[in-house]
């Protein structure tokens, strides 16, 4: 089998994450389009790099990501790094001809989004942008069930990202460094409601937002609401905090379309709650346990009812992303492109711009060659 | 035992209802503070009307609600008639001497609220709008965990009332006509959630809304979306539609505090979900069958486990309006006052103007002098 | 409208339902089959019993159960005093030509309880035993897809009633009192369980038991424990405990059919979970909220999504008897029947039989005849 | 790091969930005790089991489970093969020195389990018996619960394990045929409930149970019923079914102390119920996500909130088992070894024979040198 070999950029959460997908995939997702090599991982603190190189099995390690970027034998560059290091090395390692996966937001600004996207897309090589909530077997069966008319036209998207590790005003992580993040919460869980509501309801046309920092001395955003309207006509609200007690990884989301409804909560990925019209006397939401053989990736996995782990669906990011490359098929639309990146940080920044203002901002999005 | 004459305007659903709780209310909420005699019922069907007060036990009906005014053998108006006629009567009634009940909300819009609540207000007269979501024993009990500051700051309110009955669009009611209901959605389910937002929380302070009608035809809103903010500087947001497919009623609200989590959902009115820091390995959202003892109004009830209805509600609303008559305690602050059926008028007409204007609404309320 | 007179036994916990049920009946079951008049109310204590009758609005009270099974104006008796009064005025009652309603368990004994059915359906009275659970909507609704082989052949029951305020070893109460109660938590909550058993899949054939008391002191059953075998070849579990630490009145019930299965719990029992086969992707159980307009008894109430209270089942079983006293229908099958009453007494018997003897008991089941 | 050799016996379900576990654990669970080296892997149809060499990263394979017991670079046999195949290579793997994980049902039988006990333990080998659900972290944290004393005395354990596979006549497996399985859902799934019972509550004292076959023609049981007791006094029910429509893995167990209850699905293995008596007016059952960092096994994994999978079950298994090797701590009691297997076997054929002889079946168990 074809091997492609694999440059890990960051060796803490997305490191350990995306690792241990190229380690699964191998074998759960038989036959693996390609077989991923771990050739080396680069990250700033020496010890910690050289210990993750030997968890994870990459070949070596080194503290200076040039080192991937110019290494002949490194085919994808994965970069889980720091927000402000996804722009230079992902747009390096493209135009040193290496496909690129970097993990969201894709850029600390809109502008950066758009250049990472403009340059990447230029060098013609795959490129994802780490959504990966797009690969969790029930928003994908979400998806296909709207594709195929089961919900009707598509009324309301209501979805909310609700942690609450961020109540504590000693903790101290880059995701606090407006300079290394970009902002907080927005572009940590904003994007990802952002982004599920483009792939499952389509593209956004305005946002009335508000922005909060609720934490003494904290210089991002602790928390983001937004009522928002659709191209479609949909109407809904997008929130995010690190402030809801009690709420570890609560990425829920409901959408009610004129056929049916669907409801997710992240932290029972396995179970999609679903509403079709037409049931008379047994009419009622259905806790789908998404695990059956016909369900979204189930081929990797188990029988019936044997749930998956948050893990796993890096599993199915990574697996999709090697098939791209391995056939030429598109990213898009299952997965997240640098594009749609671009697109999230987008309309982040008008829910910022929004809150600032005080006016509902219209969304436009530039197209490839704006920048130029 | 005293007892305390009733006029009934309204033989419908809120008819049903009030009725229903008169009935009950002096030996289920036992010793009653007054005795309610059905004296009177008013509505426009004359068949109706006559078999509505043979049910309920009304000692006779009218067509008129003149009559209700002028009789005096009434105490209490209780007005459950569409929109349109909450204004006239009940400030007629309170201005002949009698303590009012009017179903919310207060007036189609906020000056004629704000009439309502000024007129009456200078009667002397109890005065109480019918938000009896008040009066569901896990609001009050989410009150009271929040008075005593088991929830610390609060930082998070999202509140959305889901119905799906709206989506016919051959459906004719008076609450599709804007003459007679003012507003679609927004008066119907969005000024509860405005309510318990003010109840549980605080005054809000603004709003940023998109106001929304998909039924082709339809006059009045089908959907508002609000990010909002409070004065205590919490943030979140607000929503209400009728077309959410298998939500039937579905009045779901969520706060977050330094401390702790609520989660409601009106259909499991019996359940209140409470996070309360400090747990360690058994951290978790306790599902609190709100039926003990020691819980608000279980004392009227049945043995703990033995959950209460809808209807029981309105057994509380009518129990505490009676109450502050018999003893002239306040309605304030468990009770909603026509001051607060004004406010929520004046919110919801924001969100209005903010979806029409596209700026975020600051609100200032008027005082009870205001439009003199 | 015709009236029935009404003597009521016992003030307590069912007094109060029942009379509950009688006031409400009138102008929620509209138009009523018969107006309940209340025309009198027996219990021990002269105090309690004085303040029950004006309470509850009966017109005369009584220290001696006799006057009832006198008063001409009584055209029925309901009998929920402690489990020792329920053979001897139950049989008076109808030997004077009274409808007769006796809350389970029938009798302390099978022998007693098979009294009480022979002498009573002899006198050609209607008689209902008061298993209130088959009038929950849910439940009714389950009973009518089962009929309607919605669920296919019926090959699992398990059942347990779920309460836990027996853990107190200081509780002092008839139900404590072999005398009083004949037994504890199986007469109690045990003959529920087996009641709704019979009444959604049939007669029992076999059972193997194990009967526990857990409290020091304690003179009764704290907790049963069966497999068990039905006549239609279906297997299963049936449980009852007292001391289910935060189970407050779980009463939980699941069935698997060939071609579906239900699942209840009576702490959410506006609730029916329902799997129906052949739904490919979308299969799950569904939570139906049983508040339809076209589900059972909910033309007495609110629209859909308005719950309903555990109260209110009596008015559904009072009006059920009311209509088959005004109408000649028959009780059976929605209704127990003294019948009925009798066959759980001797299934409960046997399961202690079982526990004693180490055996799994074969039932059989004595004929009307029987004991002449 | 020092290395172990693996010898895999199936390729099937336990093949592929076993392999994966040894996979992971390397670099999940760092620095793992040994690092597993996967030397070979064993079973029937030659292509099937070369493929499964390549997938999983096998250095070998064989047709003949003799080639693992004589290969000296083997350190462990793993026995992932039919029921029929379990006593003969683990037994032989033992006496050739190998440490040895069998997969549940231990034997076919009671007497078979016994033999692999006795034999494998004279050898002094490490012992365990594939019971992963001991793994699961919700299950070891209610263990840890319960040592602490949190739920005081224990009284109740009712574990039922419900899937819904057998539904269909059509199927053809080794599971359904005796000789190959020993016993049908008993075996299957009746075992974990056992063993997890033994594992939280303690050892069984009797059991009263019923057999039962529904689906024509098939050879072994489908379903299994029981009332049992402990030695503790605790008292609960047992029950195993393949034809719970619509429960696909539903191994559901509630233990109710006198200081509180834990309740426990399979389909949300992420979670446990946990209700502690004491907290008043917030009294309930809390849904403890089991993802934190001071829950069991999270330091393998990731940030709270963030849930595993049913096989990262098998990480934590196949963990406990090399660290036991490496430093020679005990499995037991945190690990099944091949007593608790027998034993699980021995407890299976007291039901068997309580269906069969219409008797409770006191528990007698067999000494380590009963059999010689």
């Amino acid at each position: 089998m074809a091997e492609i070999g694999v440059g890990m950029l960051g060796y803490a959460f997305m490191g350990k994450a995306h690792s241990n997908a190229f380690r699964k995939l191998e074998y759960m997702a038989w036959p693996p389009p390609l077989v991923p090599r771990l050739v080396a991982i680069a990250g700033r603190n020496q010890d910690a790099v050289a210990t993750a190189a030997r968890r994870y099995g990459y070949e070596r390690w080194t503290t200076d990501w040039h080192d991937i970027v110019t290494d002949e034998r490194i085919g994808l560059l994965d970069n889980g790094g720091p927000n402000s290091l996804h722009a230079e090395p992902t747009i390096a390692a493209a135009e040193a001809g290496k496909h690129v996966l970097c993990e969201k937001p894709l850029g600390r600004t809109a502008d950066e989004s758009h250049e990472v996207w403009r340059r990447v897309a230029a060098t013609g090589v795959k490129h994802l942008c780490g959504f990966n909530y797009r690969f969790v077997p029930a928003v994908r069966l979400a998806r296909e069930l709207i594709d195929e008319g089961a919900l009707g036209e598509l009324r309301h998207f209501r979805g909310r990202y609700l942690q609450d590790w961020g109540d504590d005003p000693t903790l101290d992580t880059w995701r606090f460094d407006p300079d290394q993040a970009g902002s907080g919460t927005l572009g940590d869980l904003g994007t990802h409601v952002i982004d599920l509501a483009r792939y499952l309801v389509g593209e956004f046309s305005s946002v009335a937002g508000i922005v909060k920092t609720f934490v003494s001395g904290r210089r991002v955003d602790d928390a983001i609401e937004a009522a928002v309207e659709f191209e479609s006509g949909a109407v809904g609200t997008i929130e995010a905090t690190r402030l809801a007690l009690g709420r570890r990884n609560a990425f829920q989301w409901e959408i009610n379309g004129s056929h049916g409804s669907l409801y997710f909560d992240m932290e029972r990925l396995n179970e999609l709650q679903v509403f079709l019209d037409g049931e008379d006397r047994t009419r009622g939401f259905r806790t789908v346990l998404v695990t059956e053989a016909n369900h979204p990736f189930m081929d990797f996995w188990w029988p019936p009812g044997h749930i998956v782990g948050w893990g796993d669906t890096f599993v199915h990011e990574v697996h999709h992303l090697l098939r791209s490359i391995a056939d030429g098929s598109d990213v898009a639309p299952h997965g997240a492109t640098f594009e749609d990146g671009y697109r999230a940080s987008e309309i982040g920044e008008a829910i910022v711009r929004s809150s600032a203002g005080g006016r509902r901002e219209q969304l436009t999005f530039r197209s490839l060659t704006d920048g130029e």
